[in-house]
């Protein structure tokens, strides 16, 4: 998969180590490591799971000291059992003991997100969904998560509020229905801006077939809705546009949501609460 | 509890705002919602908790848009349940829809470290045993999370390399032993700077208490050591300094943990795997 | 139109008046004006053309000095005759005096940007097609120069290379062909992302609408083509997707293009090349 | 000429990457492109003009890829002609596609701007006026639009407002004259601070000769003067201080103004409303 | 004295109160000191001098927290006596003494050098030398300083290399000559650029006496000079252009400089080794 | 001693740099100087006292331009002499010329801090007593004063607010007693934060005695008491633990303070007042 570039990585890096050393840097470290002392490392995985975040892992050692070499012995995407090494570093002591934290906060932080996304896109593999992310994304992290979710072999949703159009039940609450929303948003949007609109109801998704012809939409955001029900809107909707899924998805139903039919499955949590992937740094 | 300044958490809500409305802005909203709309709503839980971050999300609103009144009915370290109502904003529709994803974003994150540490807190409540975080926080946000872990009833670890000495096995392999590292900090360490120093087994401990009138330590942590080990190591210690437990914590074996009589319980997933809590903003 | 945000626009203009001021402030202001003078002054049109930049031009005076009173007379998108007042000022004559120049600076150089688009929208104004912007904008103005564009009637092309995919000429080249070009977007585009694709030949557009079926775009961009075979492209394709022409486009030339039937029409001097509106202070 | 230090043009350079990168990075490239294809491409002049900004070219590409080889076969100030090659770049390919928008957007906005005012510099080159520019230029750019301007061989003006007295009508105003406003600014002004006053008569100009001994000038400013008043102005000053001529300067009259006698004619538009030179990237 | 604007002294104020507050905030305060506590306290002068930075110190307080409130009993440039209230500040007991030490590190930097300033230009008032300062000022705190120096009654040398030329020692080795570098200087500077030389011997002040019809400068720098070569050298001058004396000025010797008939002397400790005015927080 | 990481001070000298270059860089040089021209230059120091700061100028150097050599013949914390040379740089003489100053303010600006600090360290080298900091430094440079200060041999108390509680007479005032003013802190601090409590009375003393078994603290601040007060408390303290020195201070009396036997003498004017030490640059 294609690495994020560094220009758009590095603020992220630059914060997470100016973060963790204060004002005084590594007191421990440099109290008691010599400056002229040598290591070599590994980064290890100690749980089975799916890696990303090289890059930033990379940035968070050779930002600190360019003198540290970095060796990639994975890629992001790539699957890592208990025990694979990930990463060789070797370099100063004082520097490799110094940005470890902030490269396994970065490295496992990513990794969770891309484990937890691939365990889904795994469970639907037999259908034609896609399993993809939502703006429920850790502050400040948004790019690196949902670059995250890519490695883990999911899809990207909106990466902000100007993107795409999304109509929720409140902008059609404001609007005063769906015909007027749509209305709006067709005389405003640009040619290359898709439109998705949410549907809490069967009635609701016939309204928006009725006006496909004039005020077309690209998906629907059937939200919460059961899997008998996303059945029938799957079927009403005869792939005119894309349906999808989201709301209550468990690594338990989401298998059941996918034989539905619908094209896309959007969950919040593989973002906002993965836990993190297990790796840790073992010196030699 | 004691708020955060908020000269140090608009600079993570700024980023927050500008990455989710990147160059055109909430285009949704714009394009549907009348400018002239007004609107209330309410931050509901969804779910049984510990609520932190309410700064944060009354920054998102009102570094949004100064007019939006945000009114606070809970406070950082109060628990809610389903249905509780956090707070009520009410201002322009655009306002509020716009920004309402960056404020659920940071309250719910923050919540949800400060629910996962108050579990804990509790389950060793019996016991003189503090619950602590690490360094595993979640780069950008160190400063928010362990603000959590205090609204949760957790003490703070420290907050970087730089504000306290803490001695690791890599640390002692590299100066050569226990004495040559305490040595080295002794000397150079500042007036108020406290040491800390892991111990790997019972022979090292022994080893510090040895030095403890010479070289002084503040606290000893224990890492992944089972509770019988604990209990012998806190019987040796007999009240000397402090001593920590870290690695493998749960919430099934916490008590047992605290029951060793361990002065500190530090967990690193409070902060980097804690599932967010689920809060909801609700018009109306 | 609806308005940017302030969070958006407030590091562009802080950026403007900190490089006007730079490390002594106005001198030649404080040398000469009292501090308690006042001073009442109009920002006037002295040429035909669409304002745009109201909120900039509000912030430069505020940002400044918040004591600032400003009234806009002119909403973005409106258009203005020589001698037409868009702006009252009033406030300490040293703030008015010292900001000036950023706020014209900033309100001229967008409305230059709405005017000129505004011509074209005009010229187009009996056929279909929409006039819409590119990249090719100021370094670090992009988002102002785009609202500008909106304000002149006109529509957005991409904001960046993240939000649609545009396959150029060389892609295809380096993807060698136009088929491997187009599977490989469709196998890793996310459903809210819009395709459009370069054709520099009637041949290439008929390879794209037999590819329709299995691999659609949703807008082709007819690169330098002249009216005729841009009328004999808009015919094959009918109607099944959008079809952007671009490329030497003037004043003179853009309605015999629109004619052609095409949908839109992308020209890069409206935000490279405006020259800007003609706006003065005026005292008083 | 010398070129502007890389530490002042890189903060401009990143800001235009980012905002071409946006989130994500290029979609389109990175779907397409092989992470290994290589490629060389040539930035071309398809317009007569001077070229500006190759440090900034420069650095969009090599910021977004260190990698990226840059050989500039023109320098800064230098004339070129359509099919000229100004630059030939080599590198991976996904680099050179992703960043080069952003390098011709920089290259062509300064390449502009030295070429409008080269323009004028070669209409006047029989008199010894210097073309000069003004405070009227692009909000973030103002150092790189007036190095341009140095590069298309005119003069600069103030930087700022902090860097030399310039006493305006307004000024003159408030002060309630003259006279007042010339003994303010010599009681405060520092030695190295020079001193310019704009001059709508005749009239006022003698006011301001008859100072000379006490309050004296560096320059005048006469603003929008038709060139037989210029000419009675230049004869009256008699060398006495630099006359500088200002507002409604086109192509077509400057030769006339030049006449006069005046030592400067400074011109807003050639920062404000230069078209940008026509540069593109070709392949091969 | 004209206040610099706050747009330019923010950023360093929200630097200054960033590094104090650091991760935690003000730990001892937070945890002792009730949030609905309310304090009042005064600034006193504990030394004689004059102050500066009143600006800074009110920003320092209520960038903290608005609702502070600030009122200050003397201003820049004013001498105040041990005992003198210059400032009382009332407002939350937490956001006093939070912000406090920012204030009062800012207004006694800041009052040292005005105060050092101000003996230096006492002991010259005499004479017609202006005490002015040089580069020599402290990181990030230029703009400030040059600030005080004027609240101390001096003047401002060049702001940074950009604002005036100043041809050094080895400015003219490097040219091979003073005839070269005035050459090339005049060939090159703005009209609004002042130029100065540094003069070593009287030798070579005549050699810039015989250029001054054809390569003028507006001043010489002459470095290090004893008194009465000073006064030599004045008298060459014969007020054709200024001269400024500098290197090795004390509180003893200025008199005696002055006396040779210098219009400048310039001094660097008043910006990098003047002492801090002494000034407390007293509560009440 | 052990260099801070670059990380931490590149955003130190940047923006000293750009202050210094503002938005024109170095006119002189840039105006007289060829681009070819090359250059070696040792800085000299010219004054008795120890150095810090050497890679703060390295950065000064390399910064603006990488190619710039920097060899330093003396480390941080080392002493010189007048005449030692304790940097040779060679490179681009523009390059030199324009960076020469800053990285001169930076050395000096450190060295001097280092300087007087080392002086009162060898005033005290018979007692046990060490020299520190306060938090009186700086704006914006405090992380590098303290490591200064560390330079010239002394210890550094609190980096921030944040790092360590230190109760002042008005924490005591507004809690109303030492009793609850401990009691507090002890309820809220973390493990590794120390405590230190102002004194200003043996009968204050007395209490904290008291109170050492249950609410211990871990050093006393004994704020402006002559010396045979200061004896008394260190008789009646008896090692329990640390005692600390302050206010009023001198290279006079610091010895007679140091044999009272406190443990800690804390010195404000070493970072607020400590006049630079005299460093030049010489070519060749």
């Amino acid at each position: 998969m294609t690495p994020l570039p560094d220009i758009l990585l590095r603020p992220i890096v630059e914060t997470a180590l100016r973060e963790d050393l204060g004002r005084a840097g590594d007191l421990t470290t440099d109290f008691i490591v010599p400056s002229d002392a040598v290591l070599r490392a590994a980064m290890n995985a100690r749980q089975q799971g799916i890696v990303a975040g090289m890059d930033l892992a990379r940035l968070a050692f050779t930002l600190f000291d360019p003198s540290v070499s970095f060796s990639a012995l994975k890629q992001d995407g790539e699957a890592v059992h208990p025990g694979d090494c990930l990463v060789r570093v070797e370099g100063p002591a004082r520097s490799l003991l110094s940005s470890e934290r902030t490269a396994l906060n970065l490295l496992s932080h990513l990794s969770g997100i891309a484990s937890e996304t691939n365990k889904l896109v795994n469970a639907v593999s037999d259908f034609k969904a896609h399993i993809c992310d939502t703006r429920k994304t850790t502050p400040g992290l948004r790019l690196a998560e949902k670059y995250a979710v890519r490695a883990g072999g999911g899809l990207n949703h909106r990466f902000g509020l100007d993107d795409a159009v999304l109509i929720k039940d409140n902008h059609i609450a404001v609007a005063g229905g769906i015909l007027p929303a749509l209305e709006r948003v067709h005389k405003n949007a640009g040619h290359l801006v898709k439109i998705e609109i949410e549907v809490d109801t069967l009635a609701q998704l016939d309204q928006i077939l009725a006006l496909q012809e004039t005020l077309p939409v690209d998906a629907v955001l059937l939200d919460n809705m059961p899997a008998p029900l996303l059945e029938q809107a799957v079927g009403k909707v005869g792939g005119l546009f894309l349906v999808e899924a989201s709301g209550g998805i468990t690594l338990q139903n989401v298998k059941s949501i996918a034989a539905t039919g619908v094209d896309l499955i959007s969950v919040g949590w593989i973002t906002h609460s993965a836990p993190t992937l297990d790796i840790g740094l073992d010196i030699g």
